[in-house]
């Protein structure tokens, strides 16, 4: 059972999910070389996962059958449960609460595939269309303030199966790196009256340096305070702050940038590990003409290490002019 | 030459020092296999990195020269430099800072060890002093806020070169977590008038749940909330703020903390790769008494992933509970 626990020096929560760490003992690195452990999100072995609560599937497919193009279940071994009954803790110096909350797994293809970029711009949509679905049902359950979907490539990205995934949390929080941006562009909202992600591509559209691409909907560039080399953040143009509100045609659009982007990564950095994740508005009652939602890339090629944890500061040794400017000349 | 960089948005400082990823481009993954690339940390080596800012040597031998049993240089490329001179940035909305300070490598023993375990007691005391010694000088300096004594052993937590050594950064500003803690440290001392470090050790040592072992003058614990599985914090029982004014004898006592609580993790969890960090008072005004210098090492068996990097929160599969019984129990 899962439970929050917060730090008393720092005030730092931690999700302490103690079944977890069972599913890293049976599985060990992200692999699929050992042949007596069937891979459970292939295509055929749907019952080695929980039932799906989503799928694109042919309609003369049943669901928790083959037949599915994307796939979205519970987590096995879910950080956060709805189900929780921990109760919140009486201690005062050592704070704890339940581990409230919604963990699911999209399976992102039928077949064995490791790479996103292998995927077409079809099966990326259909992702991207998951990605949605799920969100629009969950923000409707007034216990989540918050949403993250995110996706873990590669066992340096700390991908646990190798099977192409993401996963999806709703908290009944925000967590303290989304409250530091909702602040700063709430803040920047009241000063000047603007989103400050939509000055922000204003500014980069001006100057060039660090846009990778221009689409008809979307953007991509490496950002000005990149915590990680080559980080590349993918916005829609125009101003929206709720991912889950896109129309199917900008969904659409946010696939073909999202493939283009890891193959212009996959190119340039010979197929780095990476994890990406969606910031989009909190149900906590933030304006939402204050916010811009977003896809983060982080390759992680440099490991945050002892200074990061140290400090809570990260050293990038590449420029984001130099990132973009490789991203954007590297031959597709 | 280093910059600092503020993200508009989220209000993080990241150091930009491009300079870095030209050392990774020549080093690669941390490895001493490639027959044409000498180990600079070796003996006889000295050659290879700047110059040695403090050694603990045999007498009759000469700087840079063998004979030196750790030795302390400016790192080749250095995250921050004290001779930076790139301005303070004007524009309000991308803001930039010189990347001010100092940057220093421990090479921590003469042979190609690469897992501090298989130091002596004796060689770790001698690092720990290497640490304490910096630590003073720069402290008169100041230009400098804080302090950081760091490690990295193992590829995966981050380290370029596998011969064993730390690192050292003084920075003109407290960073982010630094800042958290000290704030939550303040706060219970104005509140009840305690070092909230010596009120966790009294509540840890009437518990013992989370306790790893007791020495004479040190205590290794799993802290209440930890960030990673495994993660060990190593503290003074007694009060004390600074870590460098510690006394000779504590600091053979601290090494042999340090030394056991490592062996006891390569034992339990087969060498796994950890980051280490000292954090000491800052040189910012904070008052000693609320404050409790400490040693943090986090094994890096579980990555931090999408989830740890879009949120700013940690999951755990680890209690620290079964954490510290799996090392307190370890045959040594």
């Amino acid at each position: 059972m899962a439970e929050l626990r917060r730090d008393p020096i720092s005030g730092r929560w931690v999700v302490i999910a103690a079944e977890r760490a069972q599913r890293a003992r049976q599985h060990g690195a992200a692999n699929h070389s050992t042949p007596a452990e069937p891979c459970p999100f292939c295509a055929g072995n749907e019952a080695l996962t929980p039932p799906e609560v989503w799928a694109a599937r042919a309609s003369n497919t049943e669901a928790n059958q083959p037949g599915w193009r994307v796939r979205v279940v519970t987590n096995k071994y879910p950080a956060l449960d709805c189900h929780s009954r921990s109760p919140d803790g009486a201690d005062r110096f050592y704070q704890t609460r339940a581990g409230l909350g919604v963990h699911e797994v999209i399976v992102e293809c039928p077949d064995h595939v490791t790479n996103m970029a292998e995927l077409g711009d079809d099966q990326v949509a259909d992702i991207v269309r998951a990605y949605r679905e799920r969100l629009a049902v969950l923000r409707q359950d007034p216990r989540w303030r918050y949403f993250l979907i995110y996706k873990n490539q590669g066992d340096r990205a700390g991908a646990t199966f190798e099977h192409l995934h993401s996963q999806l949390v709703a908290l009944p929080g925000v967590p303290r790196d989304a409250r530091d941006e909702i602040a700063g562009a709430k803040g920047h909202f009241a000063a000047t009256g603007r989103c400050i992600y939509c000055e922000m591509i204003e500014r980069e559209l001006a100057d060039g340096k660090r846009i990778v691409f221009v689409h008809d909907q979307f953007i991509a560039l490496c950002p000005f305070a990149p915590r990680f080399s080559y980080e590349t953040w993918i916005l829609p143009k125009d101003h929206a702050a709720v991912f889950e509100n896109s129309a199917p045609r900008e969904l659409g659009q946010c696939a073909v940038a999202l493939r283009e982007t890891i193959r212009r990564l996959n190119r340039a950095l010979d197929n780095p590990p990476f994890n990406y994740f969606i910031h989009s508005l909190p149900a906590d009652g933030s304006l939402p003409q204050s916010y811009h939602w977003h896809l983060e890339i982080l390759p992680q090629i440099f490991r945050a290490a002892g200074f990061e944890l140290g400090t809570g500061a990260n050293i990038n040794g590449v420029t984001p002019e130099a990132a973009a400017e490789l991203l954007r000349d590297v031959a597709l």
